[in-house]
Order: structure tokens, then C-alpha cells, then sequence
């Protein structure tokens, strides 16, 4: 079956990339999104524009959604001029927001009554990834549905895996950012304790990235902090949401994640100041530098005081 | 200059196939062990046996340590028939062990007075790197005696780092550790969670490792937690020796590190059970286990609750 009609609701950062795949693959696509001006390169690309959700949903194969939380997604779908009052029977949403997993099945249920696929589909790899199509997609839902949509999705990211039912493909998400937020506090401390060692940062990350301490983290973040370069990549408030539902997966299960609980607590630091939230993750380290009284000085300025 | 005459005390797991590749690079090599049981096979190879450490420290250009701790290196260069009183002026000592930075320092300065260059050396990359000769080295002390022993590293390991001044070796040794250690906390509550979502580790692990949350940890101890085989590898009770050497270092420096002694907790209870400290670190997941509840089930067989 071709797949080709297409609506697409939430084309921000990395929603319009994803857009823009779609169209140079030949699908039709009409894209929402809350502010039209994030979506306007997209029409001078082809797309056409829908005032509301439901004006997305209509006449077409699949629906993606790429928006924040488990309440922006029920939102667009149940909400005012929502899409799912328009969705045709046979009709594929494929979900490609991180949220909650049992947030998913709740949803996947309650369009599983008018006969519509609902794929929790959330992906890891970043803006950079969504731009070079080189996310990997992480797929939950019935394996019919997936492999409807195998091929569009193979448009937008590089490694699509199935995760299992409803919802496995978001708990596989939480698990990746349990990793991520783990492995940015190995990065911190060590990147501290070396620079306490007059060793500067570069030479750690040279040194140790190929060995046993070796983290994607460490390779990415670990250049960035050294450079006192905070931007977004991946902003802190985003990392806290997902990390919320980490917590609220754990709890539901009786998993106890006592290092993400306190990666929970060094972003929490770093949003209670100014700005905070809006920084990349790698931010992390500056909640270190206030723990180590010395917030105010660059964080990975190496002192010689051996 | 060429530096032939070796002397090495000290052939367990990580320093006997060391010794292997320095006879095979035509070295003439005096070992002495604890336990001479252990050099047995070296001596077939052509090494000479010594009784005492003084033994092995007579007429050599450069003198190997590869021991567990401080006070064993401080034993074998000063105390009963130790190095240090037969080491000619312009000897240079490579300790391999990993040791505490400020210990390297004062057996440095020490040394020093008799003319004897100390280099600290530790290596990371494990029995397997060991036996391969793809360790990765960590130098520090004066350059011109790294430069002189730099051929003989190169022989024992692929990556060699002259990382700083006497103690920087052990210092990056050290921040390393920390690495290992937050990082394999990572793997255990994602796998954990994971597990409490019905999603098999093969699948995280296969899903996860080229992304934003990999490590060498999950790369490596994943599969090992997933299969119960906690066998060493690296011994929880090494690990806690040199974490116990990085509280040292972050407090002497004020570096604060909550995801250091969050992990060595854990390992250390994985110690309170009986013969817990001899199990590879990867072991982390059984504390893990016990702080679920399910301390009496496979740690990593899915269950399909979604």
C-alpha cells in the first residue's frame, strides 16, 4: 500500500526537517503547527497549510505528531478542531513525540475505537539528526501498522527499530535518557576532578573517550563544556520533562533509578537559575561548579596545582 | 639510549602478559612476584626469577611495578629487601599500578633524592588489553624519562599519554574510574526499566549503544548483566580501591562528586554479600536488584507486563 498522503501537526526544530524529507520523498503533506511561521519554509518547500489540527487530519494515509508532552499530543488529537474527529478509519497517527508510555496506551486505545493505529514512535539523535535523517526511531504499537509506515519512516531516520506493543517505543525512549542524564554526571565529575589535577579537559577527552570510560556523552558534551559552550542541542527543560517520565514509568513499575533521581536534582539546579531551562544539557556543569564553590570562574579552565 | 635490562615485580593477571611482551621484544627481563607459583610460565619464557624486590631491582635500566595499591608499591621500594636500596642513580621506576596521585608524588620526590625517575603509569583497558598489548598507558613525571621508556610502553600497550607531572597519570587514571563507575549505574537503571516495560536487553543494548545514551559500559557489561555472567573482567573490590584513591583526590581538591559515592555505594553492596568484592564490576546490577525487591530473580529476564 502507498502511504502518501500525509498530515504532519508540530513543525518545529525538528518536526520541519522531518517535513522537508517527506516532501523531497514525493508525499503530499499538510502540516499544522501552533505558530504558522515555523511552518512557512515548509510551504514555499510544497507543503499546505491547515489552520487546525483537524484540517491536518483530513483526507489523508498517515498523521505524524511531533509536539512536547503527553498533554500536547491529547491536545491536537482530542482537543478543539483535534484530528481525531476527522481521521478516517484505517488510518495510521504515528506518534513521533517523546511522552509518557502509559499516557500512549491510553491514547492508543481510545483511537483503537474508530479503527485508528496509533505508534508511539519517538526518536533519539537530536536536531542534527533530524536534519541528516539519521534518527533511530524507536517504534511501539500493532506490527501491521509499523509496517504501513516502515517506509516513510525509513525517510526520516536511519535505524527503525520495533520496539514491542504500545508503548515499548517510548519505555525504550526513557531508558535512553536515563543513560544520557547518567553518563552527563560521569562526564562532570571526571571533567572536575581533572581539572583539579591540572589536567586540561582536552587532554581527557583524548585520552579516555576510546576506553572503558568512553561515552557518547563524554565524545559530545565533554568538548562543549570544555569550550564553555552552553547552547541547545538538547535544552535542560525537555531532559526534566522526559526525566518526569522516567520517574513516573519507574514508579508505576517499582524500578528504583537513585543516580537519574540525582540527575533530576543537578538539571533542577541548573533551571533554578535565570535562563536555565533554555540551556543545552551540558549545562550540567555549572550546577557542579556552584556544588564546588566555584560557580562564578569558567568551569574547565585548567589550573596547574600539581 | 637502550633500555634492555628490566627488572619487573609484581605477575599477576595484568603483569604477566606484560612481562610476555617485553622477552618478546628482547628484553632481558628479572620478575618478582609474591607469588612465584604466578611466574612460573615466564621463566619457561626466559625470564629470571628474583626472591626479593631487591632481587629484581639489581643492574636494570628501568624497574616495572605492577601491583594493587599504595602501600604495596611504597613495600616493594622501601620496605624488607625492597628496590629502592639497590636502584643505580639514573634508573627510571614505571609503576603500572594504580595508585593515589599524592602517594605517586611523595614516592616521586623520594626517589628523586637517589637520582631514580618515578613515572606513574597506570593503564586501563583490562586483562584483554593486557594480554593484546592495547592498553591504554597514562604517564605522568619528567618528560625525559618518559621519552626514554617510550619504546618499552609502546611494546606493552597502543595508546601511550604523557598526561602531566608526577601524579597526573593517576589523576587521569582516577577520573577515569569515575567515569566507569556513573556510567555502569546508567546501564543498570536502564535495563531495569527497561526490563519492568517487557523490552529484552538484547533490544536496549542493540537499540541504544550507536546513539546519544551509549558507553563502552553498556556496550560491554550490558550483554554480560543480560546473561547473569558476573565473572571478572575488573573485581568490585579493585573498582572500590580506586574510588576510595578518587574521594581521596576530590577531597584533597574540594570536588564534589554525588554520582561517584552514589556508585560506590552500590558496589558496596554488592561487597556485604559473600564473595561479592571477588565478582566483576558488572556484578552492580545485583545491588540493584535488591533495591527493586527482586534480589531472588534474574536480574534481566523480560517480563511482559505492558
Amino acid at each position: 500500500m502507498s502511504e502518501r498522503r500525509i498530515g504532519f501537526i508540530g513543525t518545529g526544530i525538528m518536526g520541519a526537517p522531518l517535513v522537508g524529507h517527506l516532501l523531497r520523498g514525493g508525499c503530499r503533506v499538510t502540516v499544522h503547527s501552533r505558530t504558522r511561521a515555523k511552518a512557512e519554509p515548509l510551504l514555499v518547500q510544497g507543503a499546505t497549510w491547515a489552520d487546525t489540527p483537524a484540517g491536518a487530519a483530513a483526507e489523508i494515509d498517515v498523521l505524524f505528531v511531533m509536539v512536547t508532552d503527553t498533554p500536547d499530543v491529547e491536545q491536537v488529537l482530542f482537543g478543539e478542531n483535534g484530528a481525531a474527529a476527522v481521521l478516517p478509519r484505517g488510518t495510521v497517527v504515528v506518534d513521533l513525540s517523546t511522552i509518557s508510555p502509559s499516557g500512549t496506551r491510553s491514547i492508543a486505545a481510545r483511537l483503537a475505537e474508530q479503527g485508528v493505529d496509533f505508534l508511539d514512535a519517538p526518536v533519539t539523535g537530536g536536531d542534527v539528526g533530524a536534519r541528516n535523517a539519521t534518527l533511530t526511531i524507536l517504534v511501539g504499537g500493532r506490527a501491521e501498522a509499523f509496517d504501513r509506515v516502515r517506509p516513510l519512516l525509513e525517510q526520516l531516520g536511519r535505524r527503525i527499530v520495533h520496539v514491542g506493543p504500545s508503548g515499548a517505543g517510548q519505555a525504550l525512549k526513557a531508558c535512553n535518557q536515563v543513560l544520557c542524564a547518567v553518563n552527563l554526571m560521569g562526564v562532570c565529575e571526571a571533567l572536575l576532578l581533572a581539572r583539579s589535577a591540572g589536567i586540561a579537559p582536552e587532554v581527557l577527552i583524548d585520552a579516555l573517550s576510546a576506553g572503558a570510560g568512553g561515552s557518547w556523552a563524554l565524545a559530545n558534551y565533554g568538548p562543549r563544556m570544555a569550550a564553555g559552550d552552553m547552547a541547545p542541542g538538547f535544552m535542560v527543560k525537555l531532559q526534566q520533562k522526559d526525566l518526569r517520565i522516567v520517574q513516573e514509568a519507574g514508579q508505576a513499575a517499582g524500578v528504583v533509578m537513585p543516580a537519574t533521581a540525582l540527575a533530576q536534582q543537578m538539571f533542577r539546579s541548573v533551571e533554578a537559575r535565570p535562563g536555565g531551562g533554555e540551556l543545552g544539557t551540558q549545562a550540567m556543569i555549572t550546577a557542579y561548579r556552584h556544588l564546588c564553590g566555584n560557580g562564578d570562574e569558567q568551569p574547565t579552565r585548567p589550573s596547574h596545582r600539581t
